[in-house]
């Protein structure tokens, strides 16, 4: 990273990099507009909207007031080709129908979305319904989860910023995964959401009357996030996994938790040790010490994945207890971590933000 | 039960139930008054508090303003011996206590604490950290769960009110369980709970700004409705069952969610109708349709559990979602529920109140 | 109300009204059904919704499974004119339009939106940006506030039902104003709102990450309460009244709460009696003693209206604290009350489920 | 301040700002020390708890794992003499009793408490139900409030940060009040608290079971914040005020969102210009475009207060809208604020982070 580094700071100068974003009026959208207004390496030039062209960001967002100085562009008008970096926050489908152009102008894409999450392509139109535009991309694309694809994250063209249960989920069994000592057919993730995961769309199923003071299942016959998580642990044990994943929905705004289940195949293993000695080094891992019970509110607003390992009674039942921001960790934070990997940037840069609590 | 309501309508007169309440300033005690003050066969005469003996009922609640007319008593006043039934809406280890000497003056007892839940006397002791005073009425208590101890209930003179997760998870399991369709060793239940489970007690855990806007699990080493769930699905089950128990509390009110999962041994089983078949004629458990996500919402203030079963992408994995009002189905409801089969009313009687939504 | 009553119960035979609702999809909407499902003097024929038509009621609203049998209908089958009372939770200009053939046909009218609450047509059609559609109906349609309006809502055919923060506003000036004791050319009204005051209407402005964890003034420049409240007070003062009303939202699901304002011309008057004396006897207004604090959840679910009144200091500040149920007192709750005054039943016939707290 | 500035960094070495904290496992403390963590000028030295002396911050506040490596220390071995600053995040009355001992050792104090906020030690003494300590102090303690003792706080020894409720209100009113374009016999703050502001007391009434899904008033009769906002307004406008104040609780974390009633004796008077033209250059006061309607989660962890400026249909009533982070701007931000100008840094050091929206 050295090398990098000091490619980047030459001339004594601070290089910036030209950013453009696409979709920038959703949460993951003000969230990525909050972290790289501060961070000291990032130029945003350009962030589209086609609805709301002409809008300053911060009469949507009055938390950006006198922060960023942005109007709302459309996308025909924002010379993305010209920025070294362009981020989609939109819906899924729409990096898709971009990405070819950008990447041949030699621009690299990082896609907030789940467009390049897949690598089988048949398998994303199943779960997605769409036709895939560039399977040639998905092709090449990273998964841009750097406790796991760190070096390929540094060269990607593509990046496919992971999902948020993914993320929470995927960080939570790897060590278990990885070192084989779980029983691989029969992990069980029951996951628990804030409501911002659902984005900031209108849409009753969101309201605050409808889901505050209420707690529900979602999705148990099949989440879209359920074949990201079963291909990423299926890298990572060698084998195919089978996985029982529910997601829930739960009345905060931030945060989710992931409640991991997994019978040990081995039961001499020091679980503790496990999962310190994964994540020793990583930045934005924090193992607990045994019997802890993270909170959400830990990691709010900070870009840290918090996880402890119990071994209940000292039965042959594993639960793993995982927490992130879904909007940081989840979303936009893992995204500015990514692109700090691809520009040679310290990994913290623009994340040193603490989590806000209460 | 129409003998024994004919009994009870003697005369063509209302004969009314004489009953007590010790300890009524916590949640489970407004809500038992909230309940029994539109209960048309009951008379509260005496709610114990020591600390708040001489204080109106309404001045702690104001919600029972011109409803409730009573004031809390000091317990040594309260003639509670006069009384034809008392509940116990107190901590863990007073019911056992009093109830010998109630229950030697003829008034049955029902206890919404724990003293009577766990049949193994030196097990409860283990997690509940006490001596227990009365062994001999834990030997003739009856469990409270009218699903499967209806005809017990009828008789009982002490009745151990369920805990409420030992309820939600329990009404979920138990169709599987008794009929045998799941493997018993590996059952797995993520249970998550509204704050107003932790009681009206100055604590900082509970406080809302440590609670809100938050999630998190907790008890994961352990936590004192393990052995009551254990102890119920074992005797369905007809051999020990294996159970991994982790409660999480979630940022509402009221409401408890399990999300259950069992591994099929039986995968021509069908589901739905076993569920059906099982509370079919049940007042209070309502087995939703196919592919359903019950919201705790949908049963807010209300007696009723409502549950849904799945099997997604029809694999050998099992997932029930059961859900409660913790203080009405897991508390104060139920109780009400028993005190009508006690006393040989008709089972829904008090009951009636529609859930409140949103 | 005897003779009314007597004429109601015939021939020992409990007669049930023939109610319709038009428009039961949204938040009104269930409230009204949950009333209506335990009212025992209430048969609903129909609930239309255009667009669910053929829906079971209880598929949406899962709270009233097993209690409420109806589907939705489409408004062109539903013979609404075969009712004696139609009940309007719709949007505003919806009841206005169908409202003369219901009375031409002998059918009783309650319009929980606005259409028929402002006398002066042509203020209103400036608020509601609508043409009105029979303004001869506004003529003699009755304000539904019965602590105001009782007598005439006997036999009102059009009722208008009032909205939520008038009903709160006005019930906790009308003392003062009444009895000429304050400058009624300063009021202010103070007012709080749940975000179940902007409905079931699918908008970003009331998703659970937008208003959780959030609060905030709107309307300030004018909110179409404030002339319906101006007419109420001006009615009561025999005056004009300046009234300045700023409404919030607050991140709950249910209740106002109005804080108000108002400089005392008459330093002697003993306000506590003052407010006693002047809901004496009134089955849904509950005056608190001297310094109390009512809060909102005291009157969850129910119909009652809180007040308390202070006087700080022992200044010339009146400040009145009332507190109602949005979707109960605001909205259905007070349309059941004006049915059971319309139809000669028992005032808290269907209304005395007791306040939900916690 | 430029001088100041230039002998801060003296040979071009970052000096670091020797701090104390006394009571850091409150809101206020875990606040300050989210923001002190990253301060570039700051090395906290001790952080003093009797009650949890040896327990390292970060495991009461795991939100600062990695970040903060102190432990509570006991009171008595903290050497907070060899300190330059000691903040008190502590209750009422403790301050007092230690500041003499640190000033005259040449540190300098910053009470986030209420012991210097007063002038009239008489008038303290009263609504405080204390003796105070060291009255010598309180007379020549500066009142924090940048935006008016700006010059004063640089070189203060005793600096009475203000409290939440009071910087609210007073930063909505001061450009009404100091140019005396409103009538300050009758002005009226009806303000709203988040839970947070309740502190980390074990008490029920901050559970949140208690004041979840509920919205109350309180201290209507008389607030301790009462005296000194009305001390600052009197300052303000030359003349003894008269003020109504109603505080509220409100199901939010943090926020306060004070709402403003003035009666307008000047109706020329431009007052979106006045509002603008008050704080321009301020770096923490943001006065919102006419029309506009701050919600509190625009500054949620910021040092920000949004301000704006009405008067609806033209009237004579002047309503103002303010909204600041009360453990921020109302307390840690508006404390790290002073040390900046105490200590001649640039104002908005360690003060930059962007609100957190949603």
């Amino acid at each position: 990273m050295l090398a990098q580094q000091a490619l980047f700071y030459h001339y004594g100068t601070l290089r910036m990099i030209e950013v453009g974003i696409v979709g920038g009026t959703g949460y993951t959208g003000v969230e990525l507009l909050r972290l790289l207004a501060r961070h000291p390496h990032v130029r945003v030039r350009a962030i589209t909207s086609r609805k709301e062209a002409g809008m300053p960001v911060s009469e949507m967002f009055p938390s950006l007031r006198g922060q960023v100085g942005l109007a709302f562009t459309d996308p025909a008008d924002a010379q993305l080709e010209q920025c070294q970096l362009v981020f989609f926050a939109t819906p899924n489908g729409i990096a898709m129908e971009q990405a070819r152009a950008l990447v041949a102008a030699g621009v690299r894409v990082i896609d907030l979305a789940a467009d390049f999450r897949i690598r089988d392509v048949a398998e994303w139109e199943r779960w997605y319904k769409l036709q895939h535009a560039c399977p040639e991309l998905v092709a090449e694309a990273v998964y841009g989860l750097p406790e796991v694809y760190r070096e390929q994250i540094r060269t990607a063209r593509v990046l496919a910023n992971p999902g948020c249960y993914p993320t929470a989920v995927q960080l939570g069994f790897l060590p278990l995964v990885e070192a084989g000592v779980v029983d691989v057919g029969q992990l069980i993730a029951d996951a628990k959401s804030g409501v911002s995961g659902a984005g900031r769309k209108a849409e009753v199923a969101s309201l605050f009357a409808e889901t505050s003071d209420n707690f529900k299942a979602y999705g148990v016959p099949g989440h879209r996030h359920l074949p990201e998580i079963s291909q990423g642990l299926t890298a990572a044990a060698g084998r195919p996994v089978g996985l029982t994943f529910v997601p829930h929905l739960t009345p905060m705004v931030r945060g989710i938790h992931a409640t991991l289940y997994a019978r040990l195949t081995d039961s001499t293993i020091d679980l503790q040790k496990l999962f310190e000695s994964r994540y020793a080094g990583e930045p934005f891992v924090d193992v607990l010490p045994a019997n802890s019970h993270p909170d959400t509110r830990s990691v709010r607003a900070s870009n840290v994945c918090r996880i402890a390992v119990h071994r209940p009674q000292g039965g042959n039942m594993v639960v793993v207890l995982s927490v992130i921001d879904n909007l940081v960790r989840g979303a936009a934070g893992q995204a500015v971590h990514n692109m700090n990997l691809m520009f040679g940037l310290p990994e913290t840069t623009g994340l040193e933000g603490l989590p806000v609590l209460p």
